[in-house]
Order: structure tokens, then sequence, then C-alpha cells
């Protein structure tokens, strides 16, 4: 490929919108092109790029005894409608009416289609298991698009859908499935991926992981124990209590506290420490704007994911109006105004001397103990876990939280959909059972930004071999100069008869030029014929990640580079 | 991959509802499950088919140059109101909004966005000729989804776009895809597909070619004339005159007919001939229901692409209502009723001693002269070419028509695109023009229907080996004996070691049974190992097309498979 023919601009300043490099260097270096929020094309080199990362993927699931089949991109409401998501899913799926009003959906993940797909293969014991796996574009219309490919609403997905007769036979091919994305991350040049306990959200099912590459751009917070090696989204750690109760309970005694309304100032106003508060975080259900009033320790966060999974349904942040019966900066667990659904942190179970609204304005309570005073509250675990809190697995203090970017996921879904959808199978012993599911995520798009994002410098990216849009780049500097057009035509040709992936630059723009535009396109290796080389019989090559740089006979160069694409390592 | 465990089922009974063979066999043999109207799965078998097709695509597209993007399958509505053609074209195209309210559409073609890809990039004339291509799914809301994968709703197509300064370099660079098509075709298997002139429909542009495989199953008709090779979708042919005016024009003359509507009932009645009569067809504008009246010759139907084309906006057979001033069955062009728009047929001109309906009931007209009676009629080509006709190329008579199923078109498009959206480039003297465009389309899953419709017999498919799901399909017949068991499994070895493509079939089932799916599975080669065969010291090699069937040693079986793999032709 002649890079003067290659569409796609490529130009220096970052685009002032971007805050991820990964984002910024693909829109400089003529990766993609926004077309519409979370919506891009891709020019050919992400193309190359997503076609190398898929055929790794499609290699190891192929290895995995995986069946690569397709699923419809559009589905009839009817699908999702047995599985019941029809309902459960919100506005992240989109959904319209076809010519003669029937409700269809696009495709944002397939459980549906694939029960679909195999209710009646899957009829006997003898068939399974069997796993099933697409890559297909797939659209969720996302709230917040962001940095670039990391997250869109239009991607293209491999997913997988593995079923079996025992809870037993899908853990073990969890496992295998576990290993297979390992060896995907390793080949595709990020092997210190690492895999996470996680949410299973939507999904269903209990256990699941993500796969996760650390890096201050993810937005995933991830909970990792140092002592154990406990690791964990933040949505799904367990938060572990530390504290414990005080000997002596004061009365529950009513304070003005004029216009003091945020925790902080509570406290300090108070001379409490935050940790002795009770404080009112408040949300609205999304069906009928409820209110939910969920008390928890002053300075702890409730983590959404548990709270929504607590409720089943979908909630956001209240508006608290002047006549909703509760008092903004005052709500306190004795006696709330209004007719709030009223939850309880764990980390409230037990304690005494709280300070807390009194459901008055301008005032508090200090003295307020749990049990005497709201005898009938349960309690649940609602809190995020914090830097430096108590590991859920091994119980020593010490978590660190890291953020990162998730390349990756795999659930136990049981038997969720297959019941609800009807599939079974009979036994060996001729009982009608349902079998038990597995699912296995990769966004292609996503995993090609992350390895931007940890293979990069500042002049652009730095693509694994295995990965990369073309092996070698070849700069012909000065092109005008007979002899080094003539060389670098012929070993461009040469190249390519061996089957070699070149691009190859022949314009007549300054050296300068050139090889910034090689920087952005991030071939590994970068072979330089200019007329100083020519002189002294030799080209330049170096690698983009500058571990080499040599110079090599032009009779012998060729050669050269034949073995550094098969073999980089040796190079 | 072992037959046992793929994904799929398979059945003897030809489902009620198919029309089309491929459709019955692509059921039938585990190929693709219902969705829902126009909408499938792949399974396995299929995936794999198409896959190979669209790499046989996809590396003549990078043969003629073409740099393999990706649009987006959701496009924003402001990409396809910029062409104008959000509002022309009507419910074939799917249309939702966001959760924003945005108003998004799903891709059924890419010319916006191809056009948007490269606005930047092209800005000055070294760039072009340049060509992208995507292979990617699309979505269409036909009316009428048929014949399984011949025409459905959602389908995987390769689409590519070139862009060029001059019309001659666009027609050099259409001849070039040409070929390249017809390299396409013949690799696949199907070197009998010929390209016909067709309508370039809501695409623009002028000149426009179909590739069509002939087959009774085909919805499209073509007009071929066996004289000088002239071919062309019956929708865009020409249809030639070749009646004249009679010597002598009778007087208009009102006369009674009572309960006769038909054409042929008429002229019957009349004893006049339906050449020599008047006709009328009638049609709705979509927009406002306002009525639309073409008259053409007795014997002629109406071309509603031609005249489609010449209205241009949408338009439906008409429901004549009682009041709407039309007398249905006796319309003619004197004074026709209500205010219709009207439309005259080239097969009029000039034409006299016609029948025709009176506008008034029961009563028609014999006597017409359309010079004398309709003198300021104007006339264009709306009628379909007949069976026999004259050749609009060579002017002789002989049309025939065939029917054939449309696997690829180009277009040359024009400047259409690039001037609505504002694409432009610098000339080399430093003017500034739109590129002229070329798109050119092949929809994959119609081409796998194709091949299946072109290569069957009653028991299955007969895959071509270029695209063939595998290569080999090993029989182990009687599985459950030990020898048979321990060489087939060898052979199965040996050969996936080898690289080739095999599906085995070890399921302790009958030969019948066996046989039955290896000839819906279509595979090129099969090898049957048994326990008489192993006595004899052999396995049977048989070809899917039954050109070959022999014994080959158990030794040297591995190696003589491996030979017919690698080029079947010498086997």
């Amino acid at each position: 490929m002649k890079l003067e023919k290659l569409a796609g601009e490529r130009f220096r300043e970052r685009p002032s919108d971007c805050i991820a490099d990964s984002h910024a260097l693909m829109l400089r270096g003529g990766y993609m092109k926004y077309v519409a929020n979370g919506i891009f094309s891709s020019y050919m080199p992400l193309k190359r790029i997503l076609r190398k990362i898929e055929q790794i993927i499609r290699e190891e699931m192929d290895a995995i005894d995986g069946q690569e089949v397709q699923f419809p991109v559009v589905m009839p409401a009817s699908l999702w409608q047995e599985s019941g998501r029809y309902e459960s899913i919100g506005r992240e799926m989109a959904r319209f009416q076809d010519r003669s009003g029937n409700p269809l959906v696009l495709g944002m993940t397939h459980e549906e289609a694939a029960v679909q797909l195999v209710r009646e293969y899957g009829k006997s014991y003898l068939k399974y298991p069997f796993m099933v796996y697409q890559i297909q574009t797939k659209f969720r219309d996302e709230a917040r698009p962001r940095a670039g490919l990391i997250r869109v609403r239009e991607f293209t997905m491999k997913d997988a859908y593995s079923f079996h007769t025992s809870q037993e036979d899908l853990e073990a091919y969890y496992e295998k499935c576990r290993s297979a994305y390992e060896r995907i991350y390793k080949r595709v040049g990020l092997p210190e991926v690492i895999s996470v306990a996680s949410d299973s959200g939507m999904m269903g099912g209990s256990i699941s992981h993500e796969f996760m590459l650390l890096t201050p751009v993810g937005e995933d917070s991830i909970a990792i124990c140092p002592e154990c090696g406990y690791r964990s989204n933040m949505e799904a750690a367990e938060h572990i209590i530390e504290m414990q109760r005080d000997g002596e309970s004061a009365p529950l005694t009513r304070v003005h506290t004029p216009n003091i309304h945020s925790i902080e100032d509570v406290c300090s106003f108070l001379g409490a420490s935050p940790k002795d508060s009770c404080k009112a975080v408040v949300y609205q259900r999304n069906s009928d704007d409820r209110y939910i009033v969920i008390f928890i320790r002053g300075d702890l966060e409730v983590n959404e994911t548990k709270l929504t999974n607590h409720l089943g349904y979908e909630i956001h942040p209240a508006v608290i109006t002047e006549d909703c019966g509760l008092h903004a900066g005052y709500i306190g667990p004795v006696c709330p105004g209004g007719d709030p659904i009223v939850l309880y942190d764990r980390s409230l179970e037990g304690r005494n001397n709280l300070s807390c609204g009194a459901n008055i304005s301008e005032y508090h309570y200090t003295g307020l103990d749990m049990e005497r005073d709201v005898p009938d509250a349960e309690y649940v675990d609602l809190a995020k876990i914090q830097e430096g809190g108590i590991c859920p697995c091994c119980k020593k203090p010490g978590i660190t939280i890291s953020h990162g970017i998730e390349v990756g996921n795999i659930f136990q879904l049981g038997t969720k959909y297959t019941k609800t959808m009807h599939m079974t199978y009979v036994d060996r012993d001729g009982a009608s059972e349902h079998p038990v599911m597995g699912c296995y995520g990769i966004g292609v798009g996503r995993l090609a930004a992350a390895i931007c994002e940890a293979r990069h410098d500042d002049r652009g990216p730095i693509w694994p071999a295995a990965v990369a849009p073309w092996q070698i780049h070849l700069c012909a500097v000065r092109s005008d100069n007979a002899e080094v057009r003539e060389y670098a035509d012929r070993l461009y040709g040469e190249l390519q008869s061996r089957g070699i992936e070149v691009i190859y630059d022949d314009r007549n723009v300054s050296a300068g030029v050139m090889f910034a535009d090689a920087d952005l396109l991030g071939v590994p290796c970068r072979v330089i014929v200019s007329p100083r080389n020519m002189k002294k019989q030799v080209v330049e090559i170096t690698s983009r990640d500058q571990t080499f740089s040599r110079e090599s006979a032009l009779d012998s160069a060729a050669e050269e580079l034949c073995r550094i694409v098969k073999d980089p390592a040796a190079s």
C-alpha cells in the first residue's frame, strides 16, 4: 500500500476534546472518523488492526471447540419478551418498528438469540457441552459515550455462549475460556491484562469476571488486595465493616444547625467525625419517581450497582422538591417525612452515638442509637469499598483502588435464559432439564484502544507486531532522487512478493513529515532509503519501539527485513 | 469438527413454504434458522461458506487497490438529510430515535457514509483515484422478503465506493471492477453469471449493471437479444415500437358495452385486437393519493420502474372510489373525469382506429385517433419489453425474457452525492471540482444462496471447493467397530495435522443417515471407513458431484486426500 493513496487525514495537534491518548492518536493518525456521538467509521489502518485482533480471538475460540455462527443485529422484540429483558432493560436498547408495525430491537448482547438458535438442537444430553460464538456489530445506546473507542454506542464484539448439563461442567469450561482469554491478551500484546471478580448486571447469573487493563484512563475502579491477591471490580466488592458500637449511648438530642447541610459541615459544627454520623443519600425510582432513602455511615459512599441489584429496578439521583415531605440536608432515620423506600447500609448496624438529620429544617440529632431509635431497621451491604479498606477475602486492611479498562468479561449465567425461554434437554436418565449457560465477551474496538493506551508514546501508537496494520514501513526520503526511487521501488516489490505487509511512503515530502506520519501509523519496523544511505550502500532499519536501529547492506536488506518480520523477538 | 457436536438440525422433509431449493436445503441442512421475517441466524457451516466468499471478494477488491474500511450500521439522519435521501427513500429504511431524541437510521447502503469518510482526505487531485470498501451488515425493510437468503431484510454486503477526477477515469475503473466481479463469480464457482444493463434506482447516476445468475427461481426478469448479445434487466430495457398508423381514420364512435370491463372482453366484444386498443392503468401518488392514469396499448404492460423514474416519486396501484371522477373499466383518453395526472406511452403515438373507454359507465369508443382526438398528448417510454420484442440495440425482433438472481451490481453515480454533500477537490489548475463516484455491491448471503441454487441435487447442495464449509467429509460407518474407530480417528488426526478442513462423522448411526447428512452438508470429497472396507484394507473416496468414486489403500489415503484437496480439478 502506498501511503499517498491511504485514505484518512493525519495531523499533529491533539484534538482538544480527547481525554484518552488512544482517542487522540487514533484521530491524529487517520484510524477513524467521528460520525455521531459514540459512532465512528474506521479507515484502513484500524480495520486491519481490528481484523487481526478478530482472527486471534477466532483462533482461540476455535481452539476451545467454539463454533462460529452469526446472530442477527436486528431482532424481533418477541425474542426479548421471552426472557423478560424487553421490559427489564432500559433505554440503552434501541427499539423501533418495521413497516408493518412489528417491534424490533438492535442486539446489544445475544443470549436470547443463542438460545433460539440451539433450542431444538440441544434436545439430548449427548449434544452437550457446546459453545457457539460470533463476531458481530452491536449497538448499545450508552448515555455517555467517551474516550473514543473505549466507550462507544456501536461496536464490534466477539460474544460466545456455552451450554452445559451441569454447573460443574460449566465451571470447567469457564476456566478453559478464562485461559483462552489470557492467551488472547498475550497474543495481541497485552499480557498485563488481569481478571477481576465482577458484577453480573443485566446478564444475570452469579459468578462473573472482567478482564482489566489497569490504566488511569479506565473508567472502572478495581479493588485489589496486595496481601492475598483478591481482585474485584469495585461495583462487585463487598464492603467489610471495621467499626463497632460505643460503650454507652447518649440520649437522642435535637440540635439547631442553621444553614448547615453537608455532612462535613455538620460534623465540623458538632465536633464529630463523619465516621460517627449517619447520612442520607436519596434516589428516585425511574418508573414512578418514588423516593428511595439510603442511610449510610457519613464517610462512606453508596455503591449504585449494589443498590440497583438489591432493588431490582432502575433509579436516578433524586430531585428533592419543596412538597415531597423530605427535608433536604436534614433527613434522618427517625421518622423521615413523605413515603420513601428506606434502606440501611450495614455500616450503621449496631452503631450508637451518631449524629444525623432530625427531619426538621435546620435541626440535627446527636446521640442516635440505631438499635434503640430505629429498632426495625434491616441492613444490607450498599457501601463502596474504600482505598485502605478491609479485604473481603483475607480480611486484612490495605485494599488499593486502581482504574482499568474492561477488555473482556465472562459470566456464569446458570439457567436464567434456558428456563425463561423453555430450552430443555433429556438427561441420561430420561428426565427433562434446563441446560446451564455461560457467556463470554470481548469488545474488539475497545481492545484495540486498550492496546494503544498501553503501547504508545507522544508521537503515536507502538503497535505490537501481531496486530500492527503493516509490518514494514518503507520510507523513500527524497524520492525525486533517481537512485532512491529505483531502489525503494524494487525493495517494495520484493517485500510484497515475499508476502510481507508493507506501507510505502514515496511522497515527495520532507523526512520530518515522513517520520511523523510513520510514528502515527506505529508500524513495528521502519526502513529508510535516502540519498545519504544510498551513498553508503545501506538502508537504515529501526524499530518503532526504539529497541533497535541499525544499517543493512542494500543487497541483503529484503532478507533481513523478512527475518525481522518472521521473528520480531530475535531482532 | 465432529458432526455429533455441530449445532443445527438436519431433516429430510422439504419445508412446505419454500419456493427456492436453496432456501429448503439451507433449512434442511442446518445452515440457518429463521428468527423473523427476512431475518436469519447462521449456523457454523453457512458462516464458514460466507467467510470464504468474503475472503475471495476481499482479495479481488484489494487487487484493484480497494482499501477495506468500516462504516457504521447506525447513522445519524443528518447524514442522509445532506444527500436528500432521508426524504426520498421510503419505508425500506429503518428509522428510530436515540435516548436523546436524535433521529438515527440503519444503513441500507453507504454512499453518504463514504463521502463523509473521505470528504477531507480527498481535497487534492493528487489523491485520486481511490476506492474504499467494507463488508458489513445492512438492514433494508423489504416489503416482501422471500426465498430464504435470496431476499432478506438483514444481510451482509460488500459495498465499495470509488472516487475520480473525471468521467473517463470512473469508466476505466468501472471496467476494472466489472472484471474483478467476473473473477469473483468464477472463483466462488459461478462462472455462468452474466452482467446486464440495469436501472440505477435510488442510487442515482446513469449507467449501471447487474450481475445475474439465470435461474427460474430468480425474481428479476432479464431481456436478452440472441442476435446481438444485448442484455438488460427488464426494468431498464427500452421498449421499441413496431406498429404504425392505419391509412384512414374512422370517426370516434360511442358504443354501449354493458358489463364489459377487461381489455380482453372489450376487444372480443368489439371484434378488435388488444394491439388496436388503448387501455388505462391507474396508480396513486403515495404522498397525497392523487390519481395517475397511464394510457398504453392494450397488449402491453406498464414498467413501474420506468414510471417511477419518470415521475420522481413513489406510487402504488390505485384504489378507484365511486366519487373520484374516474369510471373504472371505462377510462379513456378523451376527457377523463376527476383531476388525474395523465401519461401516454409511446406505443400510442400516431396510432388511430383504436378502441378505448368513453369515460362513461358501460360505454367505449371505437375509431380513436390520437392525433385528432388527443392532440396535446406527450409520449414517454413506459412499457415493458416483451418476449419476442424488438432489441433496443440491434433493432431486430426476438428478445427472450429469462429470470435471474441479482448477485451484484455496479453503478456510475456521477456527482450526485459529492455535489449534495459538498465534497470538492482542487484540480491541477487550481479549480474546485466535485469528484465523480462509482459504487459496487455484492450481497454475500444472496451469493451463497445463488451458488446453492446453481449447484445442488435433490439430496443437498454441491458446494464448489473454494467455498465449501469443509473439504473432506469423513464417515466412520459402524464406529462401534474397534478397527473402524481406530483407523478413522487416526485419519481424522492426520488430515487435521496437515491443515485440511475435515468434518468427522463418528456417530453410531446407520450408513443411510450418515450419507444423507453428508449430502446435506455438500462437502466436495467424502471418505468412507467401514468394516467391509477395512477388510479390503481400503477406504472409499467419492466426490459429492459424482465425478469420481474410487478406493484408496489405507496407508496412502491421507496422502491421496491431500492431493485431491490441493487440486480438486486433477482428481
